[in-house]
């Protein structure tokens, strides 16, 4: 069974490791997930009601409109200040409020790099809590934390190089599978 | 002992119930509890480290100003898919970049105000814990929590009308205040 | 399709307004959700791997047996200290070092009951976290929190006597069944 | 100054790398630190109101004792199912209930060994929660994560071994230590 999964990278910036992160997935992923990248959420103002009442912005109905047709998501993020970046955050305020929830009943996995040795780990938390709410099917163990994430890609090209971490993302990837075709059709 | 605290509000809509919350502490505040509105965060980007590369944004630098001349900080929020809202988050994390990083070692209080009856739990469990990672001398109870928040506001004028959460809010502010009172000189 | 549902109160007191809680959901609950209190885990010593090391307590093998079975669980519990109960806790701790953990893939709700105005959301957060380690499916909403329990029970039969409560309750029941009979065969 | 502080483990096992991890902190510690191990909580009953209407079991009342007479705490702890062991929250909520709630307004510091790389960050967390809670002063920054233990401690005498974790260790005592000085007196 294909089941096509949208991929979201937490952070902004160009040289990201999390959107490195993202990148190596399709080629970890077995051959039934197709991967493809979420729109771009760096456009949307910071969620407010009074802009809201005046019609949702294009950005978060295009981002929406891709999680709702995806079988499955996959959000790679890094962690800022031990919780989830500002950023992405204000884009599932903004997809929260649509009438058709997009995440509901969508399996989510979640991975993550940082700089540091710890990974992520309490990013992870927060976001999966924020996805429970938003009834999502938040996908448990295996996780997949890149600590250290500078000596884990090409400094130049920033694709992954290390083997273990593949190992455990494509067993992730694997696992994550079987739990998303439980939920489709 | 006079204290200067900023108070900040994280819903950026206008007829917001927590604004209005922030906007009544200062007749329930004790005496010696100077309350000043923090400038705004809502013009600032969505955080990147490319933007920050080029240079704080100037409201970056003039909100992490007003904190680190207080001598205490009031959080007043709503909370968003049982998180902190994005917007404020990303106000967070950009002042979390700044070398002299304005919340280390400030009393900071919490406050929330929603319209179910919960009234904001788990949003300032997680500020609790991004306070933290930033070193501030994060208040503990008693809590403020104000649900079902459209029965407790004038509906025309946003003045707070409930006298036993007036009681509540000003037993914690002058708790608050011999707390951020240690910390001072 | 009928749900076999094991219950579990976080409460160890005989009065508990959490267990009159665990009580009053066979009534409330659809008619195909079967619902059974699991057995006791009052027994269990504090968890340590030296005493693992000797075998697992009796009561640890037939708490599990007895999750192994059901279709799905609810767990009622108070909050104590902004989170899980120590004995509450001590159960899944002894339970997830099990070869066939048994709260793997099992549908869980999550009810909780207290004295105070907030009815334990933040008991609620963490006792989901712990559970989606477990890889369990950790239901989203509706919530159930039963705030200001003295008011809402009789105070001499522990009979739930508040109607709201009721209908709050007979939802998340409806909602959940469908919800657990997705995983079931 | 000297400042008595007091350490707990929440590990009951013998050959705990967290109890080892404990008794290293003397030798790491600043000369005015003065470490003293807890009295035992494993033989407090599981937290139950019953239980406690007939009166605090002795092992409480001196495990809070110990507590209210230090001028600062420092909790080492493994992860149990990413929250806190339910061991060492048994204790606490044990404690929580004493007139004189031992922790109330206690400097206390952190730290956690595991046998994984992630070395217990989502257990220091929720632990984080409890104790503001209680109102203790919960110290934040740098941590002290033990990931790979059994890498870093001598396998038989169980002494730590590693001397990038030991650096660690000393410059998060040294800054408790200064921290703690702040609440003294």
């Amino acid at each position: 069974m294909v089941l096509n999964v949208v991929t979201i990278s937490g952070s902004l910036r160009k040289a990201s490791y999390n959107t490195a992160l993202m990148r190596a997935l399709p080629e970890l992923a077995p051959s039934n997930l197709h991967l493809a990248e979420a729109p771009p959420y760096d456009g949307m103002p910071l969620y407010n009601a009074d802009v809201q009442a005046a019609g949702f912005p294009g950005e978060v109905t295009t981002f929406a409109d891709a999680i709702r047709k995806a079988d499955g998501i996959i959000i790679v993020s890094p962690e800022y200040n031990w919780t989830i970046p500002g950023g992405l955050k204000n884009a599932l305020d903004w997809v929260s409020r649509l009438e058709n929830q997009p995440f509901r009943e969508k399996p989510v996995a979640i991975q993550s790099a940082t700089g540091g040795p710890l990974g992520g780990a309490r990013m992870q938390y927060h976001l999966r809590m924020a996805l429970t709410y938003l009834n999502a099917f938040v996908f448990g163990t295996p996780e997949v934390f890149v600590g250290l994430a500078q000596t884990k890609f090409d400094p130049h090209t920033l694709e992954l190089r290390d083997e273990p971490t593949k190992r455990v993302i494509a067993d992730q990837l694997a696992v994550f599978a079987k739990f998303a075709a439980r939920f489709k059709g």
